[in-house]
């Protein structure tokens, strides 16, 4: 198991406050240290012992530590680290969780020699948010995507790797582009269906509706200021997929339309062979 | 609690089965009869405690019957209970479980005198099919919606909630016409949108789903024959609410490409107040 001596966390959220539960409870820092802009967010992430210390600077928070860990929103990560790597352990290795990665990686390309950065993505999460949704086995059998760039010290991949399978994760290893390209398909893409599927029910059918509905909206519960960093950090990305979509679903409204049984049941085919290849 | 001598699930899988639990293990009938067209069905629904007889016509299964349950896939239903209604007892309740209602309803506008003929819909029921999946409490603070219309004599409404509620269900009433327009919003629509994005998403970037895409996606694992038939039999308003989803789903691409923050929120937002109206 790796050890640190000092963590800082920074945004101690769902995602950050599950961070911190997962180093304290396997023991795998001596301290712990969150920021968040929020007091609140602070105290109950100390309330449920997500971190050992609360800081309302970053300056404070990062001040000696061997490891840092972004868990903001995507657009204000850069910003974050940058201002980490002034205060943090020389060698230090700052490492992110955000869910778009070539935007990101690409602003932290001038970041001192003093650090080590590698960026990474954690494939959980929910439509919850907040440190009183966090769970130490968040990320039990979950996929981590670590993003390298040819840049990147092998070392520092190493060690970020071994950071998520030491709270029982896999890992992958993608080039940012290739992880925003496959995430817009596999995450952005769901949460805009949901969200417009969810803005496209009236009210009045609410009653009408069952686990079919719920389920396939419950995405669209998220935060919406969260996603519309995501959404816009990688739109190139999620505008094909969205067109793709379409295309797929005007040729089953034009099926439907034609009473053409055959390609109906081919698309229907093909979306449960997809579906059943993932398991439930 | 009602009391029903001779009950006949025609098709007794997933909702059949569970139909058929629901009634024996609470009592309310002396004798259930199920019927499918496959013998491994009916042995299963047996072995289970489904039903307490199988029969492999339709004519064996509903001699005698004081109600018929007919939960078979859509297109079918209209068939089965007229050949029901040449079996069962004089005055014998009939029933259904179809999603789709005005069809029905419509083609069983000359059932005999000799039966009463009461339209329903459980909204229940998951992506699996087959009796192994029943469960006596699938109906449980579900809600039934039933679809009588002016001809439906109003002890036949009565006799069919009644049923409904002694499961531990909810009971709505909507005209046949009204269930069908709601229920494209809130069932169909779903199911197209999820079958179409497990189809556009590559089998390659699989692994990079988690449970958005798990959830976005899981009705698309439904039965393809199943839904064929409902959307099919639904499609002037499955069409209609196609085009309303795609015209959102459009607004919310060109705010994408336009970089129209205040459109893209707006969208997001709305998703997530109906999200959020209806609860977790």
């Amino acid at each position: 198991m790796p050890h640190w001596k000092r963590v800082t966390i920074i945004g101690v959220g769902l995602i950050g406050g599950s961070i911190g539960l997962a180093l304290r409870k396997r023991g795998l820092a001596d301290e712990v240290v969150g920021y968040s802009r929020r007091a609140e967010t602070l105290t109950k992430a100390r309330e449920i012992g997500a971190i050992d210390t609360a800081c309302d600077t970053i300056a404070a928070a990062a001040n000696g530590a061997q490891l840092v860990i972004a868990c903001a929103p995507v657009r204000w990560i850069p910003d974050h680290l940058h201002e980490a790597a002034r205060h943090c352990c020389e060698g230090a290795l700052l490492t992110d969780v955000g869910s778009t990665k070539q935007a990101i990686v690409a602003a932290l390309g001038d970041l001192p020699d003093r650090v080590r950065f590698c960026a990474a993505h954690p494939l959980a999460g929910s439509e919850k948010s907040g440190p009183q949704f966090a769970d130490e086995q968040l990320f039990e059998r979950r996929v981590v995507v670590i993003t390298p760039t040819p840049a990147t010290p092998s070392e520092a991949v190493a060690e970020t790797s071994q950071l998520w399978r030491s709270f029982g994760a896999e890992t992958v290893q993608r080039d940012p582009a290739g992880h925003d390209r496959a995430l817009a398909a596999t995450s952005h893409l769901p949460h805009v269906i949901a969200s417009m599927l969810a803005a496209a029910t009236s009210p009045a059918d609410l009653p009408l509706t069952a686990t079919g509905w719920r389920d396939t909206t419950r995405v669209a519960g998220g935060d919406v200021e969260l996603w519309r960093q995501i959404l816009v950090e990688n739109s190139d990305n999620v505008v094909q997929t969205l067109e793709h979509f379409e295309t797929l679903l005007k040729r089953f409204r034009d099926a439907l339309v034609r009473d053409d049984q055959a390609a109906i049941v081919q698309l229907l085919a093909q979306g449960k062979a997809n579906r059943d290849a993932l398991g439930s």
